[in-house]
């Protein structure tokens, strides 16, 4: 079928992070004032202590919480430190059920030098492991497969496929997926296995940005979309035609735009989303 | 079956743009008084006007020359900027003959915003228009899958697979693969499409080098073997479990070892290869 243009922003979610600056209430003030109520609210935004207390105030402001960002880093050396992992994991869905968030994004981690399949079956028993926790609470977990270029550190999971693969293993309502078209727009398969995902069940979330070129910081310097080459639109389309009706999650890392004035960046990002999304 | 220890050096061949500083006569000179014989001239450490000359240089000195690198980027937006693509990779083709390489390595190319099916389609249809070219001067080419971080402006081929489908569909045995531990150590189907690429007749070279954690540049900040996360050894048992006898090229780009003494670097190459490949 493909995308139709988007003429309005009530599909429209901001990650916190990519107005890194602003703080939670600033953020939840911003974003309400153009009209955008869907946010993705990274852990460093919540009161730590209190996440009740960041709950009421997305609460009061009539946010839409759309996911809480991030649980994972699963893989580690030995059992104490995966141990830890999956208590922090049950913390996180703690936080999201504290803050209304109804899922979990998960950036699963990788240990450098230890064997991408051994972490690959580390992150399936951790999130086997705080399956009944999440259940517990009632919040999803999404598996988001990162690009390649992470498989070092942040992630053994690197293609749509070996996500679909996990959820597959998993097997449980509560696991699905987090699509993000920066991670995945290189693959020859993500068009079939986002229609996967869709008929699966899997498709919990799905974000978008730009690749830039040149891109001079590996973490930090994703584009706004329009600004590279991601083909957004057409992803897009691909997400929709399996029956998604969430939100469109704008989740930009970039030195560049947080050095800048960010009201101009969300005047941008709304441009952005309407023109090239 | 895995890789054995490598205990000598006669399988090390080191790309020119290893040792990047050094021109072609002093490479040769030095990889020499190394015992190494292995080498793979990228062009710009041609004769441009004279390849012949470079070739008596190599000949002389007995190097044994691996391959030209490189050909390529096929993909362009216009009729006429192909048509270019596909002349240069003829004179890379004559040059390589010129020197005794028997392949030219194919960085295969990308053009940004393009979508990258139309820029398969297109590197499949230049490496046929070359074909012919090809196998008059006896020269094979191998298709490099590069990374997925350089699928905006170098390559359309970022899996093993993709090149293996491509070789496929050439069916020609003049056509065949450079598996690059770099740029595919994280693809979770790499050691099946070894082996797929090996009993197919399509492995003709394989480079090696290490991920860096962090990486800093992203072009410029390979590390050498043993510096990174890669399992270059399990790798090359993977290569060599398909029969392939031929070298392991040491293909590095690297700032920071650029920046240091070149027979440091060349003595640390050597110290790597033994220890960690």
């Amino acid at each position: 079928m493909g995308a139709s243009t988007i003429t309005e922003l009530s599909k429209l979610c901001i990650h916190t992070i990519t107005t890194k600056p602003w703080p939670l209430e600033q953020a939840v003030e911003k974003y309400s004032k153009k009209g955008i109520k869907g946010i993705s609210v990274w852990r460093q935004w919540l009161d730590e202590n209190v996440p009740e207390a960041s709950g009421k105030l997305l609460r009061d402001a009539g946010m839409d919480v759309v996911s809480l960002v991030r649980g994972g880093f699963f893989p580690g050396r030995t059992a104490e430190e995966r141990q830890k992992a999956i208590d922090d994991n049950k913390k996180a869905l703690d936080e999201a059920a504290a803050i209304g968030a109804p899922s979990v994004v998960l950036v699963c981690g990788a240990v450098p030098g230890q064997a991408l399949t051994e972490s690959r079956k580390q992150i399936t028993d951790g999130i086997a492991s705080v399956l009944d926790h999440a259940t517990g609470v009632n919040v999803k977990l999404s598996i988001e497969p990162l690009h390649p270029m992470y498989a070092d550190t942040r992630s053994a999971v690197n293609t749509l496929k070996q996500a679909n693969d996990m959820c597959d293993a998993l097997s449980s309502p509560f696991v699905g997926v987090a699509v993000d078209a920066y991670h995945l727009w290189w693959d020859p398969d993500l068009q079939q296995e986002i229609e996967r995902c869709g008929k699966s069940g899997y498709l919990f979330a799905f974000h978008i940005c730009d690749w830039m070129s040149p891109t001079v910081d590996i973490l930090n310097d994703r584009g706004l979309m329009g600004e590279g080459c991601i083909n957004v639109r057409e992803i897009r389309g691909w997400v929709e035609d399996t029956g998604f009706d969430g939100y469109n999650e704008v989740e930009i890392f970039s030195n560049r735009w947080w050095e800048k004035d960010q009201d101009e960046f969300l005047e941008a990002i709304v441009s952005g989303y309407l023109q090239h999304s």
